[in-house]
């Protein structure tokens, strides 16, 4: 196969008409697939399925001797800061653990921030005049509405191989007005990359001019390798301490894609002044969180390399999804030059960069064969891709017959949509 | 024995001097006992262990067809939502079912108000000149925090035996500046009384000011009569439609006091146009919430007739402690005519109105006798009780033996403290 560019006209044609044929026959079949989400599949829920069987029994109603059933513990089961503070490397006391959902603390923060304002704020973010964000792109859509949903001016910051482009990053916060970072630090969603030591150690000694420039850093993926062994990953909390910017950062993470998305536990973890500040606002609006759900992890869970040993038959599950999806592209779309795209180890997607001006299309061609894409635009703040490029592919959701499937009819369609820009 | 009033000066010195002595007997016993929140007894979390036994089989994991394990439906459950109506007597579809606390979803509608208003406000709130907001008084000290922790001026309006005093909300709302009320219309927090029908009526009927003006309609004890059978109770979403005022309530309920507190499920209750926009908001902040421990609810409560059992078997648990309190009141208190109490027949608390000047000084001699009391002025907004007289008993959480233990040092304070303040 020779690449699309170096076609004559007439070439473009036939394979064109090749093409569409290959697509219309499947098209036929009235498939409905979805590589939408950063959902896992059902393999991998019945895999924690023992969070189910194994229920708590009279005994383990106390956890460090106190009732789990009550009211009580804001900031979580002592027994649970441990496991993730063992989970993210940092410590104990630095660890609040919530509800099912780390977006939800996110939410909560930047919530927090603009009615009441975050520890080192001279206001309320709704008083300031003006309020802008650091968007490293592409990036994750929820992120992405949260800060657009609180009026912020998004600022894209192209990603590198080593994380967000930093000198970038170090001008942007010259501005006052930039209040904060976006980051998925290990796998970023959606490239998959891990920030290098540079990059982080850059970020943790940032001197941004306003005083409550805030570090989102969502590890939403600081144990989901799905390759090779658990990448150990600095902590940032120390880092930031390091450098003189204890309560610049706060990290997020869940156990959503290690027990169940929706009904697992999720937790915030930052300096002990951010927490005392932050434990305040939040005993406002909550008593205690559900600390049964925190309990049955801390027994289904118990530690860190008991947890990393579940993560190795996730990985099971989803090693050969990503290289199904990665496979068919090289063999496929590689030869064509007509996208690139990052091959991950860890994390949920695929991020594809089509031809310029090509990915609404091809999702559109997608959509229309019975395959449910992420739109084009999400990874990109407001949900517009300045190229039009960018694609998430998610492919831990179907199953592996379906994401074959689903695979080849996105290769159908990005060779489709790149003909048609080429001119057919 | 005489009313403290009719004492002679040495009369009193004299029984304060009997009442001292047998209040340092208790003091020296060293005892630990807390009447300070509206915590369920161990008895009643043992009595719901069932919804730990009765785990979900895989055929469960379903629930109209979808797998309650992974992410989606943001509003719920279809099965929880149905569970609700049927406790609230709404439909499904006016039910938003969350996460473990009501008190998190209405901290969470005074914060969307805030940072970008509700479906009828001309702007978010946050960029109001001033906000005010009406308070039933005595209150439930959590509501008021939130409403003080977003800067509203709370005004009070007395409680009657019907419920708040309408001519009283009837004029307040007159002024565009109040947006709101905070409502627990069945057993009130503290005083345990049912709202009648007209202040039902009345409050549907409304004609506020502020086209946004929201009734914070929190139904906790919906269905938590621990004495006689269940009483039904108007639903107020359809009566607020009835008289043109749809959007005007947003009600709340959960679980706390039917399975777990802090491990159950709650839910919001509105009109069809209200769901719309609070969806759209909430899109923002979640993905969904624990279908899994929404579905357990739903196994394990089943609908109404059935949870309506359950309720019984809690009410046999509860009806023995309010006794206890109520006998030892009547016993020890009435004849000296220096409180006056409600004899509520459902909800968590006894509202005790002490001699006024006499409720901070009791609580005090009850904490340095070790019984915890829900401190004097909580009541209150601003934790301020002009008449320094409210006190909010909580006879839940103690066991019978011990409660009866505070009861009796409880009621030596108020002895203590009406004679002090009557002069010894």
């Amino acid at each position: 196969m020779k690449e699309y560019s170096l076609l004559s006209a007439e070439e473009r044609k036939a394979e064109y008409a090749r093409t569409r044929a290959e697509y219309e026959a499947v098209r036929a079949k009235g498939l409905d697939l979805d590589m939408s989400r950063g959902k896992p599949g059902k393999e991998q829920l019945d895999l924690v399925s023992g969070i189910f069987q194994r229920m708590l029994t009279p005994e383990e109603y106390l956890s460090d001797g106190e009732d789990v059933r009550n009211y009580g513990e804001l900031a979580g089961l002592p027994a649970a800061r441990r496991l993730f503070a063992d989970l993210l490397d940092c410590k104990p006391e630095q660890v609040f653990v919530g509800g099912n959902a780390s977006l939800q603390l996110m939410y909560d923060t930047i919530t927090k921030a603009y009615s009441h304002g975050l520890l080192h704020s001279p206001r309320p973010w709704h008083q300031e005049g003006m309020l802008r964000w650091l968007c490293p792109v592409p990036g994750y859509d929820r992120h992405f509405r949260i800060t657009a949903d609180y009026g912020f001016e998004m600022i894209q910051i192209p990603m590198t191989p080593d994380g967000p482009d930093m000198d970038a990053v170090e001008e942007a916060v010259r501005d006052p007005s930039v209040k904060g970072i976006w980051c998925v630090p290990k796998y970023s969603n959606p490239d998959g990359i891990i920030y290098s030591e540079e990059t982080i150690r850059r970020l943790a000694f940032l001197s941004p001019a306003a005083p409550d420039f805030t570090i989102m850093w969502d590890n939403a993926y600081c144990i989901h390798e799905f390759e090779g062994d658990y990448v150990p990953f600095p902590d940032m909390l120390s880092l930031c301490a390091e450098y003189g910017n204890p309560d610049m950062v706060i990290e997020f993470a869940s156990t959503s894609k290690i027990t169940l998305p929706g009904a697992g536990v999720s937790c915030f973890a930052c300096s002990e002044a951010n927490m005392a500040y932050l434990k305040r606002l939040l005993s406002i609006q909550a008593i205690s969180f559900d600390k049964v759900n925190q309990q049955r992890h801390v027994l289904y869970l118990k530690d860190k390399a008991h947890t990393l040993e579940l993560m190795q038959k996730h990985a099971a599950i989803l090693a050969p999804k990503f290289h199904c999806v990665l496979e068919m592209l090289d063999r496929e779309i590689a030869p064509l030059g007509i996208a690139q795209w990052q091959k991950p180890k860890g994390g949920y997607f695929i991020s594809v960069n089509a031809m310029p001006g090509t990915a609404r299309r091809t999702l559109k061609l997608c959509q229309d064969a019975g395959v449910t894409m992420t739109p084009a635009g999400a990874t990109f703040p407001y949900g517009l891709d300045p190229h039009n490029s960018n694609i998430r592919v998610a492919p831990t959701y179907p199953s592996l017959e379906e994401l074959s499937q689903a695979a080849e009819i996105f290769c159908l369609c990005l060779r489709l949509s790149a003909l048609e820009k080429l001119g057919v």
